[in-house]
C-alpha cells in the first residue's frame, strides 16, 4: 500500500488507502473550525468520464520508466500517457465554462502581463479546474512547473493536456510515496530554472524546499498556501521565526470560507445523503450536531426539503442563533432514540459515542460533515458483537445482535468529500484567489510584506467576488461621489471595515 | 411512435433499449397530467449492488432453456438464476425496513387472512419493493403467480428469492418481447390453478387475458391497475361496454398522486440535476415550464436551495398560484436568453422549441420532468449543423457552430426516471394501496362494485395514509364523541367530503 | 343592544354585540371547512382614517329621520350624512388602485354593456371595495339598489359617496335591527322598479324577498350569494324544492377559496399575532391544530419566520402532508406544557379544553383562526377562580390562582377577522367573481341554469384569475394550435378537468 | 441639521416632535452600519394601554412644580404622577415575564450582591423593560438614580412605579429641553451621594458630567454605553486622550447586533408594512437596497411570505451572498418601474432619488429600514408640483400631476422605529448585557481596564446568550474533559476565537 507525505525518514503508517487519501486535509487545531474542502479522488472520478476511460487501461508501466515526448518535442514532464492530452483538453474546456472569473482575469490582466518574470512552482490537486488556473497564470506571463499534492487525485488526461501545451507537469494517479517526492523534486530541482514563487496545497512542496533546497528562498518572493494544514504549518514556521518569505493564507479569505462552508454544505448534504442512501427527506427527523457555518448550511437545506431538524451545540451564541432560526436545541441523548439521521458538524471528537449508537433506532443514518473522521466513534463499532455489511460503496450497515441496523456513511469520514462533488464554481473562487495572491505577492513593493503569514487584502477579496458576479448576471451599484464622501469610502472599495461580519 | 401493447402478430421494433425501458409509461391523453412515476431500470441499478453482481455474469443461456429447481423441489418458475436467491433475500429485507406499512398490514390482517382463497396473477416491475408486496399478499392468504411488466426492470436476484420461497415467478432482466408474452402466458395459463384477481401495471396482463383467455374473467372478482396507461385502457374498455369485472384505479388515489408528484419531484429534481451535472443551485436562474403539482414540487426545492426561479403557465389559476408563491410568471421567449436551467413540467409537446434552444446561452441545462419525451423538441437538435457530444451517461452536450453548448439531460426523457431514484417510501404507498384494493375487491359484498372503474374508497385512502404515519412517529388525534357529532363525522373517518382538495 | 337578522317575529338573542358582529359568518355544517373570511368591523376601522373622522361626529339623529338630498336633487337613499361623500370618494379611489381587475372588467365589457337591463338589488358589507363593485355593475349597464348585510360594517362616507352619484343606498354604521330590515325593505319595495337580479351576502335579502315579496322571483333571473351561511341556506332551499330561481355559489369558487384560506391566512396569522401581542416569532414553540388550508397557511408563515411548529390532526391524509412538509404531528396533550402559542384551525369545537388551558405554561398565547368561537372552550375560563384582565383591545390575560397567565386573543373568535385586515386584493377576487356571476346568470340562454345552486363555470374561474394577473405583471403563455390539439384543449380554456386539485 | 447634544447655551431648535424623538439615534460615521434600534415613542404607545390611560389626563402642571411624596415618605424623585405607580407596576410585571434572563440573573447573583457598593447613575429610555433592569441592579446591591435619555419616551406610570419603590427617578413624557437637562442634573448633583458607575444611552449624561462635574470621574469605575451615538462619542474622547475612565461598548456585542439587525428586522419589516399599508405580500415585487444584516433580515422575511425580491448592492461580497441566497442583484434604475415596494437598508444617503421616485409606478410603497432619514431623498418630494396627502398616521401619499401616487412611510424615517414594535426579548438581551457590563467594570481588578473603550469579554457575550436560552427551552451540550482538551477549550467557554463570524 502506498504511503505519501512525511519525509522518507519520518514515515508514517496509514491504516489504509482511504485514510491516506484524506491525509492532507486533517485539520489541525488552528484550523479546526474552518475545514478545507478540497476535491477528493472519489468526486473527481464521478465527474470525469475520460478518467474512467484512461483508468481502464492495462498499462502498468511506471511513468517514470517511460520515455514520452509532446508534440513540440519536449520531454520535460512525467505523466501517465501524453496521448491522452486531447481528452484532457476537452475536460479543461468544460471546466473553463464555469470558471469565467479566471478567463476574465486573463483578459483584464493580459495587456500588462502582471506575472511576467514569475517562475511558479506549484503543488496542488491536478484536475481540470487547476489546469484552468495554471493556464491562466501562464497567460499572465508566468512560467510554471507543477506537481500533485495528492497521490490519488490526479486526472491523468488533464496532466497530459498540460504537458502537451508545454507546462512541465510531474504527476499521475496512483503514485507511490517515493513517486510523490520524486515528482516534487523534479519540479524544484531543474537546471537553468529557479522558482521565485510557490503555490502550495498542504505544505509538502514548501516543506521539501525547506529541507532540501533552502537557498531557493533567497529568490522566492512569496508562498501562496491553500489548505488548512499548510496554513497551520506556515503559522508554526512564523511563530518559530523560521518563515523566511511572505506567505499568503488563501484558505481563510472571506469568499472561500463562506462558499466552502455555508453554501457548499447547503448543497452537498442533500447530494451526499441521496447518492448513498436514496433517502426521502420529507418528514425525516434529523439531528445536526454543531451550528457553525457547516451546520447552518446543512440545517437550511434539510429544513427546506421537509426534514424536521434539531441541533446540538456547546456554544450558547450559536445555540441562540439556532433557536431564532427555528431549530430546537437539544442534547443528543435526549433525542437519539427518535432520530432518522444524525449528522456531525462540530470539529470535535467522539460527538457520537458508542452508547449513542447503541440507542439509535433501526435504520438510523449516521454521517459526518465536519472533521476528518473523529466525530463519530467509528472505532467503537469494530467490535465482535457487531456485524458490518457493505451494501454499497461508502455505505455500511452495522448490525446489532438484535438485528438493528445503523447505516454508516463513508466510515465516518467527510460525507461531502467522499460522496458528493464540489461545484466548479467553488473551485473557481479558490483558484481566482490563488491567482490574485500570486499577483499581489509578486508585484508588491518591497517592504509591504514581511516574513509573515498574510490574508489577502480586503480589496482583493472584493475583487474575487466581483469577478464571479457575472456568473449570476449581477449588476453592482456604484457609489456617487457624494455618497462615497458621505460614507467615507473610496468608490472602488474596500466597502467594509475589517471586523465586518458578512 | 412505437407502442408496446400489441401482441405477437403486431410486433414492434424499438429504436433502442432506453425507449423500450420507458414504454409502459407513455402517458395517454387521459392521464397526461398525472404521470405515473414508476421505478426505472437505471434507478434500480443504482441502488442494488447485488444487481450489478448478477449482471456481470457471463451466463448467456436463456432462462427459458434452463432447468432450475428451488430448494423445495419446485420448478414452477422461470428466473435468471435461482442461486441468486440469497442475494435477493437481503435486498428484500432492506426494502422491508422502509415498507413498514405493509409489514404492519401483515400483522393487522394476519389473523383473519382476508385474502384466503384469493388467486392473484400479477404483472408489475419485479423489484425488492414489489417482493415485499407479493409476500404480504401471501401472508394475507393469497396464492400468487407473477410476471414482469417491463423487459428491463426485473431485479434477477429478487425474482430468484421469490421463486425460492415458492412464488411462481416468470421474469428476468433483458427479456425479448417474445419472452415477455411467454412469461405472461405462463402465469395465466397453468393447469389446476385459475386466477380470480388481477394486479396489473400497464394493462398488458389484462390485455392478454382479454385476448387469449376471456373465460378467466368469469371467476375474476376484480382488476387492480396502477399505471396511467393501464387505467386509461380500463376506462376505454368501460366506455366501450367491454369491461366485464370491477376494476380499481390505484393510480389516482390521493396519497399516491401527492407523493408521486409534489413531494417526489421536490426531492428528485435536485437529485437528478446534481447526479448529472454537479450544478451548484445557489443563484442559478431557472425557468420551470408548468406550475402543476410537478412544477410546484420542482420550484419549491429549487427556490429553497437558492435558485432564482420563474415559471411559464397557460392556466391563469396556476399562474396566480405561482405569483402568490413568489415566482415571476413569464413567457419563455422573454427569459430564455438569461436562463441557466430550463425544466419542462407541462405534459404538453414542443414546449421548448428549436428556436428557443437556439437562443439559450452557453452552458444552459435543459431537462424534462413532465411528459415522456415530447416536451423538448429534441428531434430538432438532430440536425447536421449541431454536434452531439455524450459527456456522461444521460448527459449530452449539443454544440452550436459558434461553440455554444446546451446541456441536454436524458435526451429529453423524464429526468427523475432516468437520473434519480424513487424513494422506497413512495413505492410503499403505492404497494399498500394495491394490497388494500385487492382486499377490498376480493371481499366486497356482491353488488358493491359493478363492471366499472373505481377509485379506492376514501376511507381506505385514509387507511393507507394512517399506515404510513408511524414512519414519522406521527400521533393522530381522535375525535371525541361530542366532536364527531358536532362535525357530523364518524370517529373513524372518512374525514373529508369527496370534493376536498388536500 | 341591537339585534339583527332573523325575522322580527323569530328574534334571536345574542349574548353581546361582538357575537352579533360575526353572526353572518357562523359556518354551518355544509360549509364548515371553507370558512368565509369577510371584512369585519374592526378591520374596516383600522384602515380607514376617514371612518374614524366621521364616526367622531356627535350627530345622534337617526338617518331615517333626516331629509337629505344629493347634489343631483335625488333623495332616494338613506345614509348617515350625504356631506361625507367627498371623503368616501377618496376611499373608493384608493380602493380602485388595488382592484384593477374590476376596472379592466369595466373597460373590456363597456362597449357591450352586458348588464344593460339588469336591475340588481344588493345586500353586502358597504365598504370602499364594495363601492368599486357597485360602480362597476353600473358601468356595465345595471341599475342597482343597495343595503348593508351587517349593522356595524358600513363605512358611512362610502355610502354617502355612492348615494351622491345616484345609487340608492340604504345603510349606515350602527343600525338597529329594525333599521336593518327597514333598509332591506326600502331597497326591494320601491315603486316603478323591480329587481331582476339579487346579490346577497348572508342570505338576509333573499330571505326577506321570499317572505315578503315572493312574486318578485317571477322576474328574477338569478341570485348570487357570497357567504357560507347564505350558500347553506340556498342549498337547503334547493333540497326542499323551494328554490325558484338559479343561484350562483360564489363562496366556493377556486380562486376565492385559495385566497381566503391558504394565502390569506399565511399573511394574517403573523399580522394578527403581532398587532395584539408584539410577539417575536423566532424560536417560539407553536402548535397549530388542524392542517387544512387554513392550518397550512399559518404553518408556512410561522415556520418561515423561525417558529418551531408542530401540528395536530384527526385526518391521516392531512397528517401525512404535515409530515412531508416538515411538521411534527402530535397530540395536543403531549406538547401543551411546552408551547408558547396555540392556534386552532379545525372547524371543530372544544379543540382546546379547560384541562389543556390548565396545563399551559405561563405566558402562553391562545387564539383561533378556524371556526367562529367554538374551538377554544372560552366558557370554561369564565369561572370564579380565574381572573380576567383586559390588557389591550382584543387581548385578555386569564390569570390562574398561582399567578400563571394565559393570553387569550379576541376571546377565542377569529383572530384574523378581529385583529388583522383583509387585503383589498382578496376582496377584489371576490368582487370580480360576483360581477361575473351576475353577468353569467343575466345573460345565460334560457335553460342553461335550472332552479338550483351552481358554481361559476370553470372558464369564468379562470377569467377571474386572468383579470388579476396584471397586478403581478404576470405574462400567460398561449397554446399553439398544435399544442391545443395535442392536449385536447381549447386555446382559451378551460385548462383543467373539473376534478383537478390546484 | 439639528444636533441635540449641546448644553443650555448651545440650545437647538427642533423642526418638530418627530425629529426630536429620533434624535438620539442619528448614527454617526463610525456606527453607520450597525444602527441602534431602541424603543421609540410610537412603539411604546402601542403596547401600553396604561400609557394611553395616563396620557389622557388633563393635568398640565409641570412635574417640576409639583410636590409629590411616595408611600415611604420620600420626595427624592420627579415624575408626572406618583399615583400611577400601581399601573406602572403591572406593566413592569408583564415585562418581567419576557425578561427572565434578568430575573435569573437576580437569582444567580443575589447571594453575593456583586453590585454592593455600586452607585449607578443612569440615563436611558424609561420603560417597563428598563425598570426591570433597574430593579435587577438594585437587587444585585446597587443604589441607582435615573433619568430619561429622550424627552418623549418615558412611560409615566413606570417612572411612578420606580419612584414608589424608592428609586429616585427624574423623568416624564414630554419634557422640554430645559427639563431634560434639569433632570440629568438632579440625578448627578445630589448631596451625600456620588455616582461611581454611569449607565448611558446616547451620551448626554456622560457629556453633562464631563462639562459640569468632571471631578465625579475620580470615583467612577466605568461607563456603560448602549447607543451608536454614545459609543461614537466615547471613541472620540478616547482618541482625543480625554477619556478618563474605562468604558464598555454594549452596542457592538454580538448578541445585541445579531438580534437588533438580522432577526429583529426579519420580523419588523412585515409588521411595519402591514400596520401602515395592509399590503398583501404574496407576489409583490420588492427591491431591497443593501444586503447587510438589515437587508438580509428584510429579504428573508419577504421572500418567505411570497414576495419576489431583488436587491441592490455596492459591495461585491454582499452581492455574491445575495446571489447565493437566491436574489437577483440589480441596479435600482433597471427595476424601479416594476417595483411594488422599495426598501432602503444601506446606511447611505440619497439611495432613492427624486428621479427614481418620478419613475415609480402608481401605488409604489417606499420606506426606509436603514439609516435615519437620509436614504430616501424626501426633501426632493416637497416641491410644488407634488401633492402630499396624509392618509393615515405615518403614511403619506405623494401625488404626481398625472395622478400617480407614491406611498411614503414614516416620511422616510426608520420604519421599524416608527411603525412597529421592538420585542421585549430583544430589549432583554440589551438590558442583560448592560447589567453584566456594570458588574464586570465594577468588580474588575485594578488594571484590567484602562481609560479606553472595551467590548464585553467574549465569555460574557456567551453568558448573555446562555441566560436567554431557557426562553426557548434550549439545552446546551457540555464538552467532556476529553473533548475540551482535544479542542483546546475551557469547558465553560469562550468557545470561539475573537475573529469568529457567527
Amino acid at each position: 500500500m502506498a504511503h505519501k507525505h512525511g519525509h522518507w525518514k519520518e514515515r508514517i503508517q496509514f491504516a489504509n488507502a482511504e485514510d491516506k487519501q484524506e491525509f492532507s486535509k486533517y485539520p489541525t487545531k488552528a484550523g479546526r473550525r474552518s475545514l478545507s474542502r478540497s476535491i477528493s479522488q472519489s468526486s473527481t472520478d464521478s465527474y470525469s468520464s475520460a478518467a474512467s476511460y484512461t483508468d481502464s487501461s492495462d498499462d502498468e508501466t511506471s511513468p517514470r520508466d517511460k520515455a514520452q515526448v509532446n508534440s513540440h518535442g519536449s520531454s520535460d514532464f512525467c505523466v501517465k500517457n501524453i496521448k491522452q492530452a486531447e481528452f484532457g483538453r476537452r475536460e479543461i474546456e468544460i471546466a473553463e465554462q464555469d470558471m469565467s472569473a479566471l478567463i476574465s482575469l486573463r483578459k483584464r490582466a493580459q495587456g500588462e502581463k502582471p506575472l511576467a518574470g514569475a517562475k511558479i512552482v506549484g503543488c496542488t490537486h491536478i484536475t481540470a479546474q487547476t489546469a484552468v488556473l495554471i493556464e491562466t497564470l501562464v497567460a499572465l506571463g508566468a512560467q510554471c512547473r507543477w506537481t500533485a499534492c495528492n497521490i490519488y487525485s490526479t486526472q491523468n488526461e488533464v496532466a497530459a493536456a498540460l504537458a502537451e501545451t508545454g507546462v512541465p507537469v510531474f504527476a499521475w494517479k496512483g503514485e507511490s510515496e517515493d513517486d510523490f517526492w520524486w515528482c516534487i523534486d523534479r519540479c524544484v530541482n531543474t537546471e537553468g530554472w529557479q522558482a521565485n514563487m510557490i503555490l502550495d496545497d498542504g505544505g509538502d512542496l514548501t516543506h521539501w524546499v525547506y529541507k532540501k533546497y533552502p537557498s531557493v528562498f533567497k529568490k522566492v518572493r512569496g508562498i501562496v498556501e491553500e489548505s488548512v494544514t499548510g496554513v497551520h504549518r506556515l503559522y508554526q514556521l512564523s511563530k518559530a521565526g523560521k518563515l523566511c518569505v511572505p506567505a499568503m493564507n488563501v484558505n481563510d479569505s472571506v469568499t472561500k470560507q463562506k462558499f466552502d462552508n455555508l453554501y457548499c454544505c447547503r448543497e452537498s448534504i442533500l447530494d451526499g445523503l441521496k447518492r448513498t442512501t436514496d433517502i426521502m427527506f420529507g418528514g425525516k427527523q434529523v439531528v445536526v450536531c454543531g451550528y457553525g457555518e457547516v451546520g447552518k448550511g446543512c440545517c437550511t437545506a434539510l429544513k427546506a426539503l421537509g426534514a424536521i431538524v434539531c441541533i446540538t451545540e456547546i456554544d450558547p451564541i450559536c445555540a441562540l442563533q439556532a433557536c431564532m432560526d427555528g431549530f430546537r436545541v437539544v442534547k443528543l441523548s435526549e433525542v437519539i432514540r427518535q432520530m432518522d439521521v444524525v449528522i456531525t458538524c462540530t470539529g470535535n471528537k467522539n460527538v457520537v459515542t458508542r452508547e449513542q449508537l447503541d440507542r439509535m433506532k433501526n435504520g438510523c443514518i449516521v454521517c459526518n460533515m465536519g472533521h476528518s473522521n473523529t466525530e463519530i466513534d467509528v472505532a467503537s463499532l469494530r467490535s465482535p458483537e457487531l456485524t458490518w455489511e457493505r451494501v454499497r460503496s461508502q455505505v455500511d450497515h452495522i448490525i446489532w445482535p438484535d438485528g438493528k441496523r445503523v447505516i454508516l456513511l463513508a466510515e465516518g469520514r467527510l460525507l461531502n468529500l467522499s460522496c458528493s462533488t464540489v461545484p466548479t464554481f467553488v473551485l473557481s473562487i479558490t483558484a481566482t484567489t490563488q491567482a490574485l495572491a500570486l499577483i499581489e505577492l509578486f508585484n508588491a513593493p518591497e517592504g509591504r510584506y514581511k516574513q509573515d503569514v498574510y490574508l489577502l487584502p480586503k480589496k482583493m477579496d472584493e475583487y474575487v467576488a466581483s469577478l464571479h458576479l457575472p456568473n449570476f448576471d449581477a449588476h453592482l451599484t456604484e457609489l456617487s461621489d457624494e455618497q462615497a464622501k458621505y460614507m467615507g469610502l473610496n468608490k472602488n472599495g474596500p466597502f467594509k471595515p475589517n471586523y465586518y461580519r458578512y
